[in-house]
């Protein structure tokens, strides 16, 4: 939070180390010593499990409305014999009730508010610094960081997310991939607040475009859950990752964060009803954001595919046909057209286009812009990373990022997705990779993994506009 | 092949350079008038294709036993109503007969073979030297390259490849990832060496122990090319991808090395039939090949999943289960061994084991150890980056390659296999992730690039285990 520029006062509570002071905020001995000048919104709870209710209570009588308990060692440790953790839960709660105080948690990293400044990552920078000095991140000197409050630039995604080990990573991998936050929530054991609460206040909030999940469990009733998704995805896209599938993944949840997960296949009749954009793992998750944060939802499954190769057009058509989306013939007329630049030998110009080692950025660009006008595409994939097109050309990736940024008109609807894979195994290549994606976003199209990413997540999107589309005919 | 250091004479035949030089070999006017003190072996031919008849008869004319044809323009530009490609396909077959040469090829790139310094490959450390000048790579001055040879490095993997890109794509990932080629051959339209002749060829080779094809179309019957795969597999594994499934990849297909692709459900059958490992894309080959190369072959589908995070646990169990994979509980001697010495708090001591972010490299290659001696798992999967354990706790990859490389004994029979996602966004992240993956073969584990691409393969090799199992059974 220091790193974040927190600007409002922090109080650290620790009886052993009162009155010393870290990194410039100083220890109080107990809540109860905390001035009272200023009246404190929220409290971060992270001692022993067993004394959190007489904290609780502390804080209880300090007037602390939020806690959010980062404590573990609650009903995720619990077997079928001993429920301990479950009871010490029930207690929490009841203490909480007494003083109307409102818990995130346990068992979980808390939430990221960039307006605010709260969060509970450390920037890019700040942890480049301490890798570059193998240092613990806290140990190291935060002076003389450029863009401290980096991680501070509001966005407009919310990710509620059932883990806090995968809320940071989301967190760290977002900054790579060029988007950014309205709120993170990390739901932890949900004994007060969760996912609904949550979902509730995303649904209106203005600063929210697009909502993401990774899910476990659901605690309170199922139908109240479809009833507000119905709602929700009428506003914005809702993405949901359920994780725990498998039989041995149910065991994992349930000690993860003490609960039991449902039958995948409810999940995913749920998604139909709901238009919930429904995704397998964590870089599916991020791929479906930064599609729905990018691009208009396609109006057709139609899709033109170009390729520096043989044999990447031919993966690219299996990934591409395989995950959902078709590819119709270029007109006769575009052929032609291309036909005057482009020499035949080793070139295809039927879909995928295929123009062996020899075509150039310039003339990428400019079929990227024709293919524009076709009315049979709504999407189109370059299956080709940016180094064949950049490295040993004499051209500059700044050049090619520009290029097929303004290749499409901004009104043209369409998308332009570009696959980056980061297959090249050199540094260099791997840097321009990095850069790629990291430049993407702001300029308009994807950098994906993959053709085969490409090709699912314009699938999902174009899938939730037909949701959209027949909701509006039957309501 | 200058940067390969290739041992014998070439002759450059262009009548537009005679008597000049280049990279220090000389220019001849014609095939006739290379001196006759050394035999030419191969010609290496990359004229219009309309001049190739006459360019085989010279070659015929003197001698020369077999050609690469390097050149393109036949079958594969053939429409429905134009088949002059195929016409001029014939013709050349009809000149080279008539010499008894044969041609590999056209539109292929031609073959790898290190151990004769015989390379369509610039080594990796000339191309980044060309990337770092910004240069073509053929007009880099090669003085200077410490490894020049590092392509020559023969290995023991056989790589046929219907498609050029392709062959040329393996043979430079493969070196990050730590394996080299006894040959690779591009096929291209295979109108005489075809398939079926190197696959003969691979199947008797001593110096390949592993075979994997790219494979888009079969030339000749099929049932020949099952019964060689049938006495192929018998002694060693095959890996083939198969391009073009969809309809649309058959275009792409018809026009890249001008034939048809098949039904894929043949393609499975053949291979429940056979004991090949079919894969799915171009990233799924070289998996495998790494598996195939690294492990022995695993007795079972037991696997042991360790992780740093929750979720990542509820992920890659997902995964693992998603692929085939089982995973059976720990004994309970164990669970009471390891309790010993990490606290309970946040770490799950089922399967998958969850650590939390709080487990020592120590303690999880003492962990891998333990889990080596216990019979229920053929395999360990280790579902986290090598980052999390090196990063800011003071401990260097080296050690953690030499922990985990000697935490199983070398006879034991079991699979260490190591999750290195690449999706640590830093440039150091990036970095020992690179290090990590070239690195592994030769320290006895495979780096995949995620927990499902580790379970997929570990799952195919287990079944072509099965496959040679049932079959010493019926025969």
């Amino acid at each position: 939070m220091k790193s974040a520029q927190f600007p409002n006062p922090i109080y650290l509570v620790n009886p052993k180390y009162t009155g010393e002071d870290l990194l410039g905020y100083k220890f109080y001995d107990s809540v109860s010593s905390i001035p009272d000048e200023t009246p404190v919104d929220l409290a971060i709870i992270a001692v022993p499990a067993q004394i959190t209710p007489s904290i609780i209570e502390e804080i209880g009588k300090k007037g602390v409305p939020f806690a959010h308990m980062f404590s573990s060692g609650f009903s995720e440790l619990d077997s079928e014999f001993d429920k301990k953790g479950k009871k010490l839960e029930e207690e929490l709660v009841r203490v909480a009730s007494k003083y109307g105080i409102r818990i995130l948690g346990p068992n979980c990293m808390g939430v990221i508010a960039p307006k605010s400044r709260l969060t509970f990552l450390m920037s890019m920078k700040a942890i480049q610094k301490a890798n570059a000095e193998n240092k613990e991140n806290d140990s190291v000197n935060l002076e003389g960081l450029e863009k401290l409050g980096e991680l501070t630039d509001a966005g407009q995604v919310a990710f509620i997310s059932q883990s806090g080990g995968i809320a940071f990573a989301h967190g760290m991998l977002s900054q790579s991939l060029g988007y950014s936050f309205s709120k993170v929530v990390s739901l932890g054991n949900q004994i007060d607040l969760d996912l609904i609460d949550f979902l509730q206040y995303f649904k209106d909030d203005p600063e929210t475009k697009i909502i993401a999940m990774y899910i476990e469990n659901i605690k309170r009733d199922g139908n109240e859950f479809v009833r507000l998704l119905i709602e929700t995805t009428a506003k914005k896209p809702v993405i949901i990752w359920k994780g725990g599938i498998f039989q041995t993944g149910h065991q994992a949840v349930m000690s993860h964060t003490g609960g039991l997960a449902g039958n995948y296949k409810i999940w995913e009749s749920m998604a139909r009803q709901t238009g919930v954009i429904l995704v397998n793992n964590f870089l599916e998750l991020t791929d479906m954001v930064q599609t729905c944060l990018t691009y208009p939802i396609p109006q057709t499954l139609g899709t033109a595919v170009l390729s520096m190769s043989g044999g990447t057009a031919v993966e690219s058509t299996d990934e591409v046909e395989r995950n959902g989306l078709i590819m119709p013939l270029l007109s006769q007329e575009l052929t032609q057209k291309i036909n005057q630049f482009i020499p035949e030998i080793n070139s295809n110009l039927k879909n995928p286009l295929e123009f062996g080692g020899k075509n150039s950025m310039e003339h990428t660009i400019k079929i990227i812009e024709m293919l524009g006008e076709e009315p049979q595409f709504s999407s189109i994939i370059m299956a080709s990373s940016p180094e064949y097109l950049v490295f040993g050309r004499g051209n500059s990736l700044d050049d090619y990022i520009k290029g097929i940024s303004n290749a499409l008109p901004p009104n043209s609807g369409k998308l332009l997705m570009c696959v980056s894979s980061g297959m090249n195994m050199f540094e260099q290549g791997i840097k321009m990779n990095l850069e790629f994606r990291s430049r993407s976003l702001s300029n308009g199209f994807v950098a994906y993994r993959s053709t085969a990413a490409a090709a699912k997540s314009c699938y999902r999107w174009w899938k939730y506009g037909k949701y959209l589309e027949k909701r509006k005919f039957t309501s």
